[in-house]
C-alpha cells in the first residue's frame, strides 16, 4: 500500500487555506524525520519554521514569489548549520574542523535527507509539499529575514499545507537511463534521444518550445530556464555568501 | 504504522548473505524512489548498482574497507551527472550551464534526495541500509571502478543487504535545538551545555572520550574523529577531482 503512494506522489503548488495547519503537526513530523541518517551523527543542520502569514510574505520575494511561496501555510527552510557545531566545541576547548568542503557537502546532503525524511512523512499525512529551488538564489534576503548566525547557510526551502485541487505526476526519464549496472553507460547520440523522447513528445513541453520560439526542449533549458550567464551569477552569489560565512570550497 | 517505522529506523552495517538480494528487488525500489522531487526536473544525477561480489570486495578499500561495505550484499553509488544534461545539450545544439557551484549543489540534493527515497523504500521492503560517509574521501578511486565519464561525481554511497543481528537506534540532538520557530534561536553557552548534555552521558560516547584521553566529546569529534588538517586535505582532493570534472565551484 505504501508502493501506491511513492509511485504516485506528486508536487503539490496551490494550498488550501480553509483548513488550518498546526504547528504541532510540523513538530511532530520533523521529530520523526530527525531519525533520518546523517553524517557521522554529527547533526549539521537546523530548520527554520515560519507559520506566521506576515513573515511568510515577507520570506516569499527571496523565492521570486512564486505561487508555492507567497501561498504557502509554512515555509521550512533548511540550513548547513554549522554555528551549533563551533560552538560546542568552543565551550569545550576545541576548534571544529569542518568549515570547508567536505563539511559543507556532508551536511548540505544530510539537510536534504532530513527535508526529503519530512516531505514523505507529511504526504503520508496527507499533506502538499513543494521544494523551491531558488533558496540558492537569495541567501542574504533569506539569513536576514530568518536571522540566521554566521556559519548557518540556507539550502533547501520546503512550502508546505493542504493541497487544493489536483496536480499532475511529474515524468520522469527511464530509470535505464539513471541506474547503471556494475558500471556507467555512457549513452551514444542516438541513445540520448531516445532516453529524452518521451520527455520532449509530452505537449506540455512541446508548448514550452513553441512558447520560446525555440527548435527543441534542450534549447528551452539551456537558455531560457538555466542559461549559463544567469547560473554564473548566483553560483558567485551564493559563493560570495559561503565564504562570509567562514566556510572554504 | 509507518510512524512506528519511522521513529524507530536504524542504520544497519551487517547484513545477512544466506538470504540472496535479487537485481530485480532494487531495480523495482530505485524506479519508486525516482518519483521523488528533483529540481527543475532535471535529473543531474545517476546511480551505479554493484552486485557482484568481486566489484564489491574491490570497491571496499575506497571505503577504507568498513564492515558496512565489505560485507554488503549490493553498493549503490550515487553521482551528480553533468554528462547526461551535456550530451543532451550538445544533440540539441545548444550549451549546457550547470557545470557550477548552483548546478553541483542542486544535483548533490537532488542525489541524496534520491538516495534517501530508496532507503525508505529498501527499508519498509526489510532490507537494511549504511549510508557510508567516505565516498568524498576517494572520488577518483570509485570512478576509476566504476567507468564513470567526465562530469559524473559520487557524492554517496549505500550499502544495502539483508540484516544480520540487531542494530541500535541512534539518538539524536533534542528537536528544539534543531528547528528554530520563526527566527534562528543562536544557543548560549549554558543552552549548548544543556542541548548536548544526553548524547555526551550516553554510555557509548563515554567511552569514545576514555578510549582516545580526551576531556569530553567535542574534542573527540574535532580531534580524533574529524580533525581539521584532515579534513580540509580530503576537501582539496575533493576540490581538485570536481575540478577536473569541469565543475567550477
Amino acid at each position: 500500500m505504501h508502493k501506491q503512494y511513492f509511485a504516485t506522489r506528486k508536487t503539490v503548488r496551490n494550498f488550501d487555506h480553509s483548513k488550518p495547519l498546526s504547528e504541532s503537526q510540523i513538530t511532530d513530523l520533523l521529530q520523526l524525520a530527525m531519525q533520518a541518517p546523517n553524517t557521522g551523527n554529527i547533526q549539521l543542520y537546523s530548520v527554520i519554521v515560519t507559520t506566521d502569514p506576515e513573515r511568510i510574505a515577507a520570506l516569499a520575494p527571496a523565492h521570486f514569489s512564486q505561487p508555492a511561496s507567497t501561498g504557502a501555510q509554512a515555509m521550512l527552510t533548511f540550513c548547513v548549520d554549522m554555528h551549533r557545531y563551533a560552538k560546542w566545541c568552543r565551550v569545550n576547548h576545541t576548534e571544529p574542523g569542518l568549515d570547508n568542503l567536505q563539511g559543507f557537502i556532508w551536511a548540505t546532503m544530510d539537510a536534504a535527507i532530513f527535508a526529503q525524511q519530512f516531505v514523505t512523512l507529511a504526504e503520508l499525512d496527507g499533506l502538499g509539499t513543494c521544494y523551491l529551488g531558488t533558496t540558492t538564489y537569495n541567501p542574504q534576503k533569506i539569513a536576514d529575514l530568518l536571522k540566521l548566525p554566521k556559519g548557518v547557510v540556507p539550502v533547501i526551502t520546503v512550502a508546505v499545507g493542504h493541497p487544493a485541487g489536483s496536480a499532475p505526476i511529474s515524468e520522469r526519464l527511464p530509470l535505464s537511463a539513471i541506474m547503471h549496472p556494475e558500471e556507467y553507460h555512457s549513452p551514444t547520440d542516438d541513445e540520448i534521444r531516445e532516453i529524452f523522447r518521451e520527455k520532449e513528445s509530452l505537449e506540455s513541453n512541446r508548448s514550452f518550445v513553441a512558447e520560446n520560439g525555440k527548435e527543441n526542449l534542450a534549447q528551452v533549458f539551456a537558455e531560457v530556464r538555466y542559461p549559463k550567464a544567469l547560473s554564473e551569477q548566483f553560483s558567485k552569489i551564493y559563493a560570495d555568501f559561503i565564504a562570509a560565512n567562514g566556510i572554504e570550497l
